[in-house]
């Protein structure tokens, strides 16, 4: 059965033996921990919806393996058409949970790394795809959750992992047996770590001959010995503590980080996908990079829906809805949304075909794309702001709501327009809240910044893959630029 | 034989009779008039790549009607994959000429008469669709360049067609007769109209039932009795009568509007596309203006490729392009091009059939895509003007390098990097002033912003197609806000 | 004596009987609740550098009233030096708090109350002026720290205030008196209120005939009889409960806001500065509101040095202080910065006097500073976020750092470069959480949206000040246009 | 007599005999030429409203030297009043002139020189500014134009002078005599330098020890022997030649650029200032471009201001004026002007005074100011073309517009409302046009882009004047970071 219905994810998680970390408190049961919880949802939904044949078409897909249907995570993109119902289901879910889901990770790390397999086996005489494609059989197989593990801590940034002070400031070999490898270090920002069922772990730069140990990918379950967790925390989590609703925005979903730790973990040749091919990490990098930037144009996009939705509705409530201004600054939020989605689309639209058959985003299109999320919805959170009105940040409690006596008064002085419920304004408020400075602003925020790389980052790629030189060739011509002259 | 050599289309422009005024003189010959020609040039162009091996997948198609092969501009879109080429094929035209071929206003006029006359048909059991595809037939036979011309006066735009004090503002039915119909008024910014071999008129706004008159599309030839043309005038343009190469700019290519003017000109009926039916203008006004807001999506990412390689020769042969805010302008310049591109692809990927068969693009993202056409190539300009130094706009006459004496001189004070010639480096600098204040500013600035609707149309269309309703159930969902206080 | 020393306002806040409810409880002790704290340590730093003489050429000046040394916040400006050194006293402020210190809103009152009611008096014959000149004298002699109370709740926004389904959505007077007037109503978002010893309320916009009786100004006991606080939760606010330090992020300076209700409470008359003038009430309102426009072109920018600080000093301990990028975007942080304290000096420096004596700023360029207060600090607060790294938002939690068994595992694993302690990384990534997403931010931020003002209301007074028409005139000159086509 | 009138600037003019290359020819009598007669009518306003008494105060200024009245352009900037109503001064005449009025390069040269003389003298006993102050007094005396020239053609510019392939590349001393010294080499991009009396040439970069022969400064009159000038040509420059006046868009006023060339020029000692002395050449071009980076706050301001008034009316005759769009695109031009024109005035007002007297700008600030500047005008001139619509680019000649039988025709179609004449909308448009892609589109675009340095020599700046070092200090001290951890 290739396919969990969202109970059978949950209970699945429930069997595993996760060591967490929670504000410095080891976590008895993260699934139902209040703080973990509303993340855990998010990816609960991936299930929910791939069960529900209004959204097959996108959630799931045909397995290019064994021809059943799986979920779309754990798909390899078998053409164009694939890439960009990606984007879309990304877009679905965002408007349908306002939060990271976190499972992308996985399915941009084994895009990347089949085809990067295959091309090692090509050129090396190595068994990796194969290993790669039997544990993508399982993973369909059980429709795991995977994490796709890339971001080391990285210590010193102007240092290469073999230069660190502390040598574990990457993940890496420490051990090679006959049986399989012992690798330390740690993973950082993680997301979705505590609710995933497996990881699959791949080398975060480029690197070098003397960094070989550090040239790494493999598969290992979340809750493998040695492995455990540290818990980042977010602006605003510990409202869901509070035994309220409102306050907390986004009552029901969530995203988190964490840092995976690595204490020696040993893990089976089967599942090692890399092991000192250095010259490899690098296309690795750039190609769960750029599956991964091709990924916001999908998420953020729907997140981006919810949050201008919750703007045009702060509006009413507050009977500003028919002013120019606000209607003008609705539309300019629609248009960076879309332009967005525009860069999603077009870089799946332009997609290719890998040596090993799956395909790629057009890398240049999806570094454009990645570029303006770290712009773009910072504008358009800018002006849910403006459109929603500063009350969104001084706002009583709920508990003050609820409270027998000034409860009345909250609900006399932070009415807006007589038809609606002042409660129904405060929630939408808390929700623009949350979308730009609380838990979910994390990720619409700052996610969108630094999730799959900085901004730098994909300037660096837009200056590889932008092709200057042909750029001028045709300028020289229309300049009327003889040749003898070009150097 | 469906597709032209470029000498036989250059042949059967001299074969028309087109009466056109420039600076206050009937011209005699318009195809070597010094100021014209360099726009012909670029239609030309779509001639001459179309006879090129390595070109035709993107220049031409395969005819729907007869199977034959045309030119892409005589072409109905028969799926999304001509819409992306199509986009593809412009910008090409765009970094061969780096100017307005102007031939796309007749290829988005006829993908949208196509529909909207079906649709017509459908509903009115008017005879419109046949009419217009045998004319259709005869330019893809014939491989006319078309001019599609939409753009009214408009006189005073706080009024309707029937309310201005002249009632010619917009071009009218002022007689209908047995054989046809006789037709009155102007319009104006008529790209490439000069170059053309026939006309392509609709209406140019939504129109009610007082504006009948007004609603009214048809055909006819370029040079048909009772049209005139009078020439506008671009910045610069005089410089191509002053005899010199490099000052220009861009010497061999450009871009031309003009008003065309409609002095009782007999229509007949097999010619007429719409006569009346005033509820449709608004939607051949919309497809016909999505299909060009695509369009920019294309030319002038093409050209922003030109103008991007010609700042990189400009700090090249300044001896700065190792500067980090050099290379780092020049990365932005790509990524706001390719954003463009981006949005270019997406409609076109995300394009739908319509009632008639031919494809028609997202009407939202093709909006979107329009919307960032009025900005990022201001911007992509500004940064061009600032990495090519402010030598583009004081350097001295070509007149002043070929003087016997201060030639020397302006050789000597010009000169940047020892090994580049200084004039190679005048002419790259001519050429960015060309694209950033000259003739071709006309294109790639003033026409990007109001060519295809001005960016308030396309506001207009982004707050219908953008569907808030939705957005606001989403935002509704997670905050917890109950049907029964939805409004 | 007119000067108190910190510990004095302490302790005079400590003797006021307020009555405070923070998240549904009734506070027994308002200066030492660790929510409020903070925020009362920021004001209290208004009196301490004021003590300091390094300071005090910024801190005081010298009253117009009797010649002594007075705090500036007590201060009505006297020449446009005094409005330049208000700016600078705001960034000193702002620097020194990284918060918002909530003194100005009093300030900024007592300077617009002043030219009013003499206008007032002037025109009506009425003595508003004479009462609040007592009033001011004790405020400078007391030392007072006074909470300008504007903003009323409004309801609905598309109606007057006598047109409002609730006739208390505005502060309006209940009943006239012999001896005083009761109001009634309630004034949101009033910054600094549990800080304050006195109340100064106006009008929040201006009337028209029906709306007379809520046309009020007057001053009140900030813990006078019938008015209680319901304080505003912040982004973060609960993690100054944990007992934490680092995780607070800015463990010492905060600010708030609170809804002020007025529950028919007394004024004697000669605390009455205005009682259904409605004809004055829109120039209080611009008045007030150009004075605190003007701030923040003081304190907005104090921040920003802070924040500025602390992203470069992140990029520091991640080791990237060097790479050109990262040193670019520090210098557009410093460019945006200061292009807000230009604003701020610019209508300063060209205040002018009122009527009364005391001078005002530049109106159009106060509205000019807001209008981009409500932009730039946006801009910095993203570079600062890329420039700080995505570890900002996935950090673990304090109590992770103190864990005595994990606490090893993040010190190792988010050290940075080698010679800075893993904990000051912390710390300064805590504080830029704290300002772009925390507590801080609902003042850096939203704030800045809507404090003075929302966007769209600076722009009504930009295009009021505009003078579009003598900007016609020029264009008409330069054009050669006559002056009998003008109209 | 301290004040020539226009005309007796004209006839001074007259007398002289510079020698000057326009488009390959030289010119007989540059007062009269066409081209470059509308530049010298900038120039003469500056006289001309020194005459009228309204404008005195903002005009003319006190001398320190004797205590007359003497052009504002010709004195040292006495305290910081003089700094706020040079840039008053510099508004006015850009509204006036909508053009370079090209004065400020000598008031910012003298000023310059003025404290750096000063300075050097006081460190190496020179007598510099004892000359300086006598050639400053005939300049009062004759109320001369003075052309500060600082712009080297720099030839390579990754290598410093010396390192040139040809020697000649920045201006050089090729002969010290007892009488004076022999200059050689070029100033690039000179400003009104046709319309001058006299030259003041300053060296252009910080210099090292082998550089010295580059270390001069020196005044000369204008048309000295040796010296001549090659005319920059500007866009749509020979319209003036056309014998129209609506197409020139400003028939009146302009500015110009010319290459200055010193072909071993004698120059008495009485007219050196510096000559050799290396290490003040970084202090002497960091003062003339804080200065001249100063200036653009008022004088591009000023354009705006017509720039504007042009786009309003432009709105008005098309019928549009009461469109909430087009009501907030002329709200933001007016905020970025007048953010501009706040820079401006507050780099001004914190101005400070300088070892010899004169006052000087706040550095950071006048660096500010010029980012800006090379921003926000093309943001004002897109959205002026945005309202003024496309008919700016395709509007027929004049020659049309007067033809006996077209003429009509013109009229009739491009009329806009009907109470307005179509010449009068014409000459809007054309306005409009020159401002934005005409011969005053180098002035209000690239010349703010490039003119006083460009953008990143402004970086440059603000890196050093930002002081982040305190910054970091402020931040440390809210994050709670102790002492013992800085560096």
């Amino acid at each position: 059965m290739a396919l969990k219905t969202p109970e059978q994810y949950e209970e699945s998680l429930r069997k595993m033996k996760l060591k967490v970390y929670v504000q410095g408190e080891l976590v008895e049961n993260p699934v139902d921990h209040p703080i973990i919880r509303p993340s855990l949802n998010s990816v609960k939904k991936t299930y929910e919806l791939a069960q529900i044949p209004e959204y097959q078409e996108l959630m799931t897909a045909e397995s290019h393996l064994n021809g059943e249907r799986v979920n779309r995570f754990c798909h390899l993109h078998q053409n164009t058409d694939d890439l960009v119902k990606k984007v879309k289901m990304q877009r679905l879910l965002g408007q349908k949970t306002a939060a990271c889901f976190q499972r992308c990770v996985g399915m941009d790390a084994i895009n990347a790394v089949d085809s990067v397999t295959f091309e090692m086996d090509e050129k090396l005489g190595t068994d990796y795809h194969k290993r790669f494609t039997k544990f993508l059989e399982r993973m369909q197989e059980e429709d795991w959750t995977v994490d796709g593990a890339m971001t080391d801590p990285k210590g010193d940034r102007s240092l290469p992992p073999h230069k660190q002070a502390d040598p574990d400031m990457y993940v890496r070999v420490v051990e090679k047996r006959a049986d399989g490898i012992v690798v330390r270090g740690a993973k950082a920002h993680q997301t979705g770590a505590i609710n995933s069922h497996w990881i699959l772990v791949m080398p975060t730069i480029a690197m070098g001959k003397d960094d070989a140990d550090y040239a790494v990918s493999f598969a290992a379950p979340a809750d493998a010995e040695g492995v455990f967790y540290i818990y980042g925390r977010q602006s605003c989590d510990t409202r869901k503590l509070e035994g309220v609703e409102i306050d907390v925005g986004n009552k029901q979903f969530g995203g988190h980080e964490a840092l995976m730790v690595f204490e020696n973990v040993f893990i089976p040749w089967e599942y090692v996908f890399m092991c000192g091919e250095y010259e490899f990490s690098g296309s690795l990098v750039e190609r769960f990079a750029g599956y991964h930037r091709q990924s916001y144009g999908g998420c953020k996009v729907g997140v981006g829906d919810v949050l201008i939705g919750a703007a045009a509705l702060a509006a009413e409530y507050n009977g500003v809805a028919k002013a120019s201004h606000i209607k003008d600054k609705l539309i300019e939020m629609v248009h960076l949304n879309e332009s967005l989605y525009s860069c999603g689309i077009a870089c799946s639209a332009e997609g290719q075909k890998t040596a090993s058959g799956n395909y790629i985003i057009d890398l240049l299109l999806a570094n454009v794309c990645k570029q303006n999320i770290t712009r773009l919805p910072y504008e358009i959170a800018r002006l849910a702001e403006d459109v929603a009105g500063g009350l969104m940040v001084t706002l009583p409690s709920e508990h003050d709501l609820r409270h027998p006596e000034i409860g009345k008064i909250v609900e006399k002085y932070f009415k807006g327009v007589d038809s609606i419920p002042m409660e129904d304004r405060m929630r939408i408020l808390r929700l623009v809240e949350n979308l730009t400075l609380g838990t979910a602003a994390v990720g619409y925020r700052t996610e969108s910044m630094h999730g799959a790389g900085s901004p730098q980052a994909q300037r660096v790629m837009i200056a590889r893959q932008g092709d200057l030189g042909s750029k001028k060739e045709l300028a020289k011509e229309i300049a009327g630029i003889k040749k003898k002259n070009q150097h």
